[in-house]
This record gives C-alpha cells, structure tokens and sequence, in this order.
C-alpha cells in the first residue's frame, strides 16, 4: 500500500468557491472534507479576496493536501463577469502555489468524463456520480460537489498531467 | 509636518506589472522606488502568479508601503484577455490585502486627470507628467510610470476614498 495522498479539488467563485478534499491511496479514493467557501458580497473587492484566501488557507491548515487541482473556466457572461472570476481564480491558483503545492488545471468536460463518464454531464449528474463514488462523503451544494469531481479528476489524471508538466 | 506616507501603485498585468513607490508628507510628493515585475512568461499558471506574489511580497518586505491603490480595469480585448487579466488583478488585490493595507481602485481616466488634468492623456504625457511632478524619479518604461500615476492619483484622493469607503 502506498502513502495516502490527499487532493484539494476547488472550483473557484468569488460569492461561492467550492471546496473538497479526497485522499487517494492507489486506485481507491476516500472522502475528507468538503464545502463551499462564502466571502463578503459587501464591501471593497480586495478585502473580499482577502477573506477568500483566508477561507483557502484556514482548509489547507486544518487539512494538509498534497496537491491542488481548479477548474479551468471559460466565461461566456460577459467581460466583467470575467474579470470578476479571473481575480477569484487568480487567489485560488496562487494560494497553493504560494505554500509550495502543485497545482494542476482540468478542462470542465475532462472533469465531466472523469466522474460520469461523459463530457457533458448536467450539475445533478456531477453530484450523484460523486456520492456513488464516495459513498462516505458528507456536503452541502453543487459547489462543493463540483470541487470533489475536480479532486477526482485530479486523482485519474495526474500522472499523465504530471508527464505533460501541467502542474508547477 | 505630519509623519510621511507611503503609497504603492501597482498596474496589474500578467507578463509586466508596473509598481511605484512615492511617499507624500503634507501636499508634496517624493519618489521613493518603481519598477515592472516580469513572472516567468511560460510554465503552469499557477506558478507564474506565484511568482508576481513573491516578486510584489519583496517590493512590500523592502519598502514597506502604508497604503495600496490599484487600477480598475476594464478590458476590450476578449473574453480570454480578461480571465488572465483578472487572474493577475486578484493576485495584485490580495496581496497587499491579506498584510493588512488597505487598497483603493481608481479608473484610468481619474488616474489620468489626477496626473495630466485630463482623463484622455496618452501613456506618453502621462509619463512626462509624472516625471514632473516627481523629478528625482529614476524609473525606466511605461508601466512603471503608470504605476506612480496611480500612486499620485491616491495621494489626492484617498481623503476622499476613504471617506467613501473605497479601500478595505
């Protein structure tokens, strides 16, 4: 049996970012942790950043993943809508980076496939295939969810990731 | 004469990410330091943003500023432009966030207005202006030089500001 390795899946939102851990020890996967990270819709936009950071690294505190996977997101809503996932992205992809964790990126139909076995899979799919395949997990919300899928992903795909350098 | 101030402008940007450094003590404004952070252009995302949080960590550590003031942007160039763009924005948000300083967001044409009088000046009469206001300034290139203009921009305004309740 090889060293348990614990992965940190997060879908990146700046009202709602969604968070799940899975330890992975050879081809079987266990449910950690999970949830959805709120930060203040108030207020200015860096101290709401700020509290997003805070929320991530309280979780890898109390946690300790090993590696991280996010998301890779396409916004067809707008320029500013955007921006505003961008700067969300942009604190969810350097947080980890900045405790010395690699961070992989997953296309959302590779995370679709990965856990229904399809690329275009709808939210309620996800969220099934993930309690089918951590039969022990306890979350609330797509988002949460929607992170442990991209943990998954992660758990499926990071070897060949890593030959392909994709994580840092 | 009240304790000087010191004030950052940062100019976020992915591949170049101006920064300058100006102290204020009563109206009159003194240059202190500025520059561009250039991260890495290839490698994984995550790592690039690392590295302008480590490269901005340093310029904090050495000049350690009382107050940040960054650009609102809004981008014209695609949807894409955008994610990147707000990627390197969260990163240059938080940063100086999550050390407890407050920051303030401007539009480019006050920044414009506060440093030219006019909100339609082109890089080039922005830098010269700049230039005059601070001659002992030794900065080289134009993001550089936009970044003491928002710092200018702050000094002016963050009265203002934070009446309005603009930083954190």
């Amino acid at each position: 049996m090889t060293k348990p390795l614990r992965i940190i899946g997060i879908d990146p939102g700046l009202r709602r970012c969604g968070w799940g851990i899975i330890e992975a020890v050879d081809n079987r996967l266990g449910f950690v942790a999970g949830g959805t990270l709120t930060p203040p819709v108030e207020g200015p936009l860096a101290g709401r950043l700020a509290a997003l950071a805070a929320g991530l690294n309280l979780i890898f505190d109390q946690h300790a993943p090993d590696e991280a996977a996010v998301e890779e997101t396409f916004v067809n809503a707008g320029m500013r809508s955007a921006l505003i996932l961008g700067q969300a992205r942009g604190v969810v992809l350097v947080t980890p980076a900045l405790r010395g964790l690699p961070v992989a990126e997953y296309a959302a139909n590779l995370i679709k496939k990965s856990v229904v076995g399809t690329g275009h899979a709808d939210k309620n799919q996800v969220a099934l295939m993930v309690r089918t395949l951590l039969p022990t997990a306890q979350f609330k919300g797509a988002d949460a969810a929607d992170a442990l899928a991209i943990a998954i992903c992660h758990a499926h795909h990071r070897a060949s990731a890593r030959r392909m350098r994709v994580p840092a």
